[in-house]
């Protein structure tokens, strides 16, 4: 099983200080939702985010979208070798069920988001598909399958199918935010890898950790080429 | 070099024949556009969708947003290594150049897209970005890079890699609709291949083609591990 991580993820509902902003209350308006209740999205809120700390990269549900849509319709989750889970830039942790349909519509996308993070729990009653729970990005770590690895530009050059080779589990953590560095730094024993000399985007480097992880185990099934 | 075709995709304006209809002049009217000049989109025009032939499968520009944004993030064209192509049923072709940025913002594609066809190339003016030719399916084939496969889940169980061994070329087609089967079959003499016997998404498979590119070139600077 293969535990995939998204972390610092800049997904967030409107922060109080700027739930009074033109741009957040006319777009509030036009959705008919209060400003409390809206996800802060860089498209619609660029002028409040420049009120905001951090605001030149915050407000991003787009890389939540993206990643969550590679990991869940990938051949690893298919076939139940995937745990998919996004941790936030407010130390929350939202852990999808593995046959959670993501919408591909990006409103729908928002608006299910919306209803996760003023509830908890998406459906809210019953079986939940979409949980989410206060914890840190190293609360979770402490109890996650070893080997565990996080994807940094800065890491050492490696392969993923090293570190998957002849292990039945592992985890990997992969920034979720469009630029900087980690907020809450992964614990400093977990090693740093590096794919690539280029920094690469939440959903390409998912989708290498995604196909690394197939490649890496038995494979199933009659197959002969030629 | 390796060619990335998305066939079949299902990227058109508002077709004539529902112009005319509620659902898609009253979300032409709030994006202030003429309905002859908005995206179909299934999120926003399903009524008007029942009353088209195909319509059930037709109006999905997410699935040309996700392929475009996979492909053009991927390592693979980082290093200038892939040629990223999209037909739709009308028998277009959109070329994208590798230093396409896509809007990661869906209304933004959105835009993009409606300039795409209603001008044939973005920006109209100098060099474009994106360019859109009358072209089938199988013309476009008939001079792509050989060897040439089809992904179907219909077709022989093979891994990419084995295409792709000792190649410095290749073409992959991946269908770009949401259920049934090609509108313009591609040539009988190309392989079929599947990855998995579980139908996947187009980005899916995508993600598969492109990190099996990668693979399967030589490996570049120093690694070493532990």
């Amino acid at each position: 099983m293969l535990t995939l991580v998204l972390a610092d993820a800049e997904l967030e509902l409107v922060p109080q200080e700027v739930q009074g902003h033109p741009s957040v209350r006319a777009h509030a308006r036009r959705r008919g939702r209060s400003p409390s209740a809206v996800l802060l999205d860089s498209s619609f809120h660029h002028p409040a985010l420049r009120a905001l700390p951090d605001g030149s990269r915050r407000g991003r549900p787009d890389i939540v979208h993206f990643f969550l849509v590679i990991a869940l319709d990938s051949i690893a989750n298919i076939e139940g070798q995937l745990e998919t889970v996004v941790h936030t830039r407010h130390d929350q942790v939202l852990r999808c069920r593995p046959d959670t349909r993501i919408p591909k519509s990006y409103s729908r996308f928002v608006g299910l988001m919306e209803e996760l993070l003023t509830k908890g729990a998406v459906p809210p009653e019953g079986e939940p598909l979409l949980r989410l729970e206060s914890l840190t990005l190293g609360g979770f770590l402490a109890r996650a399958p070893r080997p565990a690895v996080v994807l940094h530009e800065a890491g050492a050059r490696h392969e993923l199918e090293e570190v998957f080779a002849g292990r039945d589990e592992a985890t990997v953590v992969v920034g979720g935010f469009p630029q900087g560095d980690f907020l809450h730094p992964p614990p400093g024993d977990l090693p740093r890898i590096s794919l690539h000399g280029h920094p690469l985007k939440a959903w390409t480097a998912a989708s290498e950790v995604l196909t690394a992880w197939r490649r890496s185990r038995p494979r199933r099934g009659p197959r002969t080429m030629g």
